[in-house]
């Protein structure tokens, strides 16, 4: 199966992701229709022209008839509704996501899944600080990464059916990394950051400091404003990359620390230096 | 003395800020001039008008007329310079200082400092990841702040004059702190977050990562570009409210950690929304 115009697309979930998914794919023609838990999404969908159709029931007739569904789900809310609802899936179709950690999910799912469906997952690497589909907007693909994380089980053509989902959806960068160089990544650039910016913002209670405040501790702290709901679970299933990254900087934090202690400038600005350097190649190119 | 343009004013090292300042006065029709290591350092600030000359020697004729002296050097160059050259100040003069720490400083300086000129310390809240001259720009001013950081040793003349000097200068907002909570204001604020940065930095190197870095990565290590001679100083004069800063900071990392590692989703969540509300009040207003 390739993607294409003619077939019926489900998304389940029309939160800040599902709903962006559903605008970007009904803006280039396709069909969409949408299984959400609250009918306000789904009235709100419909009238901005996101999706044909959609319903708050999982059943025969809202599921059977896709050939590609999307999860915009939580990861375990994900793994409950596919051992839930698998049965009603139509033979044949592929199934993806957009779970921000892998090793956790895709072994689950992809075992307990149909031998007649296939699951091939992703990580759209695209976000807000808030959430709920009224926020929505196809415009957070296009600065971002769209990850496909496939597995032994997946087949070639659904690995490339999901490649074009990432390119049609608009992504500035389509690329693949297996499973667990992926949750290594993740707990670096992502969960490690929210870590610090949480720890950091819990650190001190002092309303004064506000005034003084300039960008960088506003840009370091700008994710601390964070969804705890989504966050903390998102922490627990990838739990052992996360812990070996936060291992890996506090011991790089307490290096620095032991080097201010003893006056040891040397070793100070050797950090600062090789931190110059690497941080050099993060900036935007172009 | 209050502030005036029938005054002279001097500054001392025209590098980042120092060149900014001058700009800033200049343009507001303040007389300016400067000493400084450099040759081509005063011949850019004359070619564009920063200031009405300079010069590369230290001596009475040079610094002799300077009714108001503003010293935009490193801390222990600053240091030396008084120490050195304070003979050639006039009687009456008043001195003021651009230096991002202040225990280290404020005290030693007064206290080496001839009884008939008078140092008056300031902390222009400003900055850029690059230095020198040919990078200045008042620019940075208008949505920075301006500390004026006054001892018991200061005259309400004197704290005024500088206090208008940071209007002058286009600040967005001028403060007063005293010289303590200055320093633990600063450990907190800005250089434990640039301790956060370097050690984040230096805790992976892995080129691969930059093609997966979202904003949250790059935005939170944008500081990680670090000019290693100007901070490693900063850092160590300031060492005491940086190291406890700093075990502030590890001690709630560790807290995460360990609630991470427990599998603790309430104690996550519970530090994720004292994150969350905390941060809110850093949000920028208007």
């Amino acid at each position: 199966m390739k993607l294409n115009k003619d077939m019926n697309i489900l998304i389940v979930g029309l939160g800040l992701l599902g709903g962006s998914y559903a605008k970007a794919l009904t803006d280039k023609g396709y069909n969409v229709t949408a299984v959400t838990k609250l009918q306000h999404s789904i009235d709100y969908a419909v009238e901005n022209s996101m999706i044909i159709s959609g319903s708050t029931e999982v059943n025969a007739e809202t599921v059977g008839n896709a050939d590609l569904i999307i999860f915009a789900l939580y990861p375990t809310v994900f793994i409950n509704w596919v051992e839930c609802n698998q049965k009603y899936i139509k033979s044949g179709a592929v199934l993806t996501d957009v779970t921000g950690v892998k090793g956790s999910v895709v072994y689950k799912i992809q075992s307990m899944l149909r031998d007649d469906i296939e699951f091939i997952s992703a990580h759209p690497m695209a976000g807000k600080e808030v959430s709920g589909i009224s926020n929505s907007d196809p415009k957070i693909f296009t600065q971002a990464n769209y990850i496909v994380v496939p597995t032994e089980k997946n087949t070639t053509e659904a690995i490339e059916l999901c490649e074009n989902l990432g390119e049609e959806l608009g992504f500035y960068r389509v690329t693949r990394l297996n499973v667990e160089k992926h949750d290594e990544m993740i707990a670096f650039l992502s969960q490690l950051t929210h870590c610090i910016a949480v720890s950091l913002m819990c650190s001190k209670d002092d309303e004064a400091l506000v005034d003084y405040t300039g960008d960088s501790f506003r840009d370091l702290t700008r994710i601390a404003k964070i969804n705890d709901e989504m966050w903390s679970e998102l922490f627990l299933l990838n739990k052992e990359p996360l812990i070996k990254e936060i291992e890996g900087f506090e011991e790089n934090l307490f290096k620095l620390k032991k080097a201010i202690k003893e006056n040891n400038r040397e070793e100070i600005r050797k950090m600062m230096r090789i931190s110059t350097i690497r941080r050099k190649r993060f900036d935007k190119r172009g």
